[in-house]
């Protein structure tokens, strides 16, 4: 078995990734140094390392979701845990009991790490506070999705994107978006320039305090932009009234074959997925080679095992 | 990896955990010390000792469980097995296939253990006797949960309690409790004396040959006990007309801080979760230092452990 | 750990098993021989090698299954692999994404194999397309499900049947079963004899294409047959007037002790399970010493461990 770099330790002074507000910039260009080391071994004929060999991970996912609770779920098994998933669906996570309760009797089995989807923006903050375990925030109603931030920087790096001054634009429903909440901050951090797109209704109001611009013309944005990410309409906002209608919003917000003529040679396109093609995104710009949506999933798993990885390094695992 | 005490086996001569009543004082005592070993597994770093490497578990659930199941799969995994979920709600266990087909092609992919929850009374017994495999009854119907008794018994002996003249009231719908059922049986076997508390519709119909006293008095039971056991109120039992109100329920036999007082000092309070807060017990008393809630839960896996173990033990395994 | 014969390899040429359509009749007898090896692994002590030891697998289950998906699963840790599963109902496969996105998505977290049950005739070769991983096919549609068929096939050898010559009878809703397709295709490759029973309304309409005699008289194909292949009746085509009652489909093409009696003293019965008991299969026949429903269960494990160890195989793996 190949031996990745050794990695640095000692350094990362975290029990748990809740927020990127909680990360300095060192603590992010950690993760993603350390995720690089990560992401070769998913490309090895043995992809598997013994680094938290005898640790339990619960992914405890009370919203449905394929693609993160995979992507954590290999990461895991990939680093030798041992994982237990628990769903709101597959089984009753509460009759009746409260988050407090779930958290407080999942933790009485001796979880060492405890991965969680939640409705309730600040779920996650709270069961860090109250589980000695290493809680990583899944998504949390519409609050924060660390890792996919995390994952959404390292492609960006990976496509030759230095932070500094780095024009990203983020296109559709930011207001009820934690990815991009979670971009915002952690871009922030890095010296990047964020640009927010989208009608009105889905502008966050708090945003002058976000240190972004805002624009409700695509085109401008794109014409700007070295990353252009969009985001996932959620059909079921539709029927709050947030926007007229599915064309409508398409053809003004939608990133098409048209829009794609503004975009920079060397900039990249970025979904957090699972897309609705035709409606943000077209067909033609999915298969456009400035596209990286499958290299954001791909790095996902490396971000997620360098995540556990350093969390988990504070008692000390070793990487053979 | 630290090696725990060497357990002496060939001393439990069970293929099958289905009932308290097929296990002997000697038997109940061999369990709850071979589990004492097995906690300090969870606690240490590396939380696997590779006893059952190579052997196969089917957890097979007809009832929604997130506590049990996972408690379960956890204490299977510290033991390296390999376990798989079945569920009847994730999959069509049947499509009007008998339990005896199901066991029968279950029992073909070569299991060694079948741990079961079923709503039939009587499954688990019908199951271990069709199947070669080790069969745990993980609860059937209104009939017994003998892990629940166990790890309770472990939990009182654990707070320095001897089970010989020991005081128990078990608070709550009896009529419908497995956890009650079980716990009645192996408290008597050990010399425990049970006193049960609720209306009389919650009042098993046979209590006379149970060994039991009854009251319907809370703080009587309360100031007479050394542990006093709450039941979860099944709230769907409402509308079969067995109480009146969750209210007068609540009222008459919660766990409050009223009825605290009556508590001895030495005394603990137990609860086989999930709990409904302000019906059968208030905040005040989860709180409350005598309560061993979290104990329970973190003592069932070593149980579970222990039970996986020493029914597997008959092949000679090893514990290193 | 006794080591198993070793296997011949290099001699497997595919990347994928989508259909039977692909494999010579010297695949097939390589996957037959060398599921005979596996099936010893089954029925040790320690029922696991480290074949397939730091391979990633999905189970990708659009369809609901339970035998299938457990089988598949079993067979995957008995090879040391890390099995991931993802059912359409236990999470939101989808979202609305298209199977291709679906695909490529989980591509990008680099599995090594991916079995797939889809509604969909046609899916499992798509999915083999556009993915590097090794495709399994475990039902797509009504079209095929190999894997099902190689077990028949190797059911029927374990029961000193030869395949030169041989008289298979398939029973029931041919025109809608995945099931006999794949049997028909093998069985013909390997110079068996299929006769097709059942009503008019279930037999395919491109019949005379595949090399099979059709017969509406359940008792003559008894009579003539070696082996009586009855398939599961689908309650709900029922409901698309295919045939006019269980009742009068169970009294014509139903196998119960009166039609037992037509049955040579060496044929066997088969069912792909689960049994519908008394519609197209009555308990008397279950129990018949010529029934060898579980026997396919069990070689089920053994074939899917050694598909998987073939196609895996390409990348050497080892079989210690």
């Amino acid at each position: 078995m190949v031996v990745p770099k050794i990695i640095k330790k000692g350094s990362f002074e975290h029990k748990d990734l809740v927020s990127m507000e909680q990360l300095s910039e060192r603590d992010i260009l950690l993760i993603l140094d350390t995720a690089r080391t990560f992401k070769e071994i998913s490309l090895r004929r043995v992809k598997k390392v013994p680094a938290l060999q005898g640790k339990t991970v619960i992914n405890l996912f009370f919203e449905p979701s394929t693609r993160t609770r995979t992507s954590f779920e290999i990461a895991a098994k990939r680093l030798s845990a041992d994982i237990i998933n628990i769903t709101s669906s597959a089984s009753a996570v509460v009759k009746g009991e409260t988050l407090m309760d779930t958290a407080q009797t999942l933790m009485a089995m001796k979880p060492d790490f405890m991965i969680m989807r939640h409705s309730f923006s600040g779920s996650a903050r709270f069961l860090s506070r109250i589980v000695p375990a290493s809680v990583l925030n899944a998504g949390d109603g519409i609050n924060e999705h660390p890792t996919q931030a995390l994952l959404d920087m390292y492609t960006m790096r990976e496509s030759n994107k230095r932070f500094e001054g780095l024009k990203v634009a983020i296109v559709g429903d930011i207001a009820h978006s934690r990815v991009a909440r979670s971009n915002i901050i952690g871009l922030n951090k890095m010296g990047a320039k964020v640009m927010l797109v989208g009608p009105k209704t889905l502008i966050p109001y708090n945003v002058e305090k976000m240190n972004v611009t805002v624009t409700h013309n695509l085109k401008e944005a794109v014409g700007w932009a070295d990353v252009v990410m969009m985001l996932r309409i959620q059909l079921e906002r539709l029927t709050e009234g947030l926007f007229p209608s599915i064309r409508e919003y398409s053809m003004l917000y939608g990133l098409n074959r048209e829009v794609l003529r503004y975009l920079k040679r060397d900039a990249i396109i970025m979904h957090p997925g699972p897309i609705n093609r035709n409606i943000e995104i077209s067909p033609d710009v999915v298969n456009d080679e400035r596209c990286v949506i499958l290299n954001q999933v791909e790095n996902g798993v490396a971000v997620r095992m360098a995540v556990l990885f350093l969390l988990g390094g504070k008692q000390k695992v070793s990487l053979e």
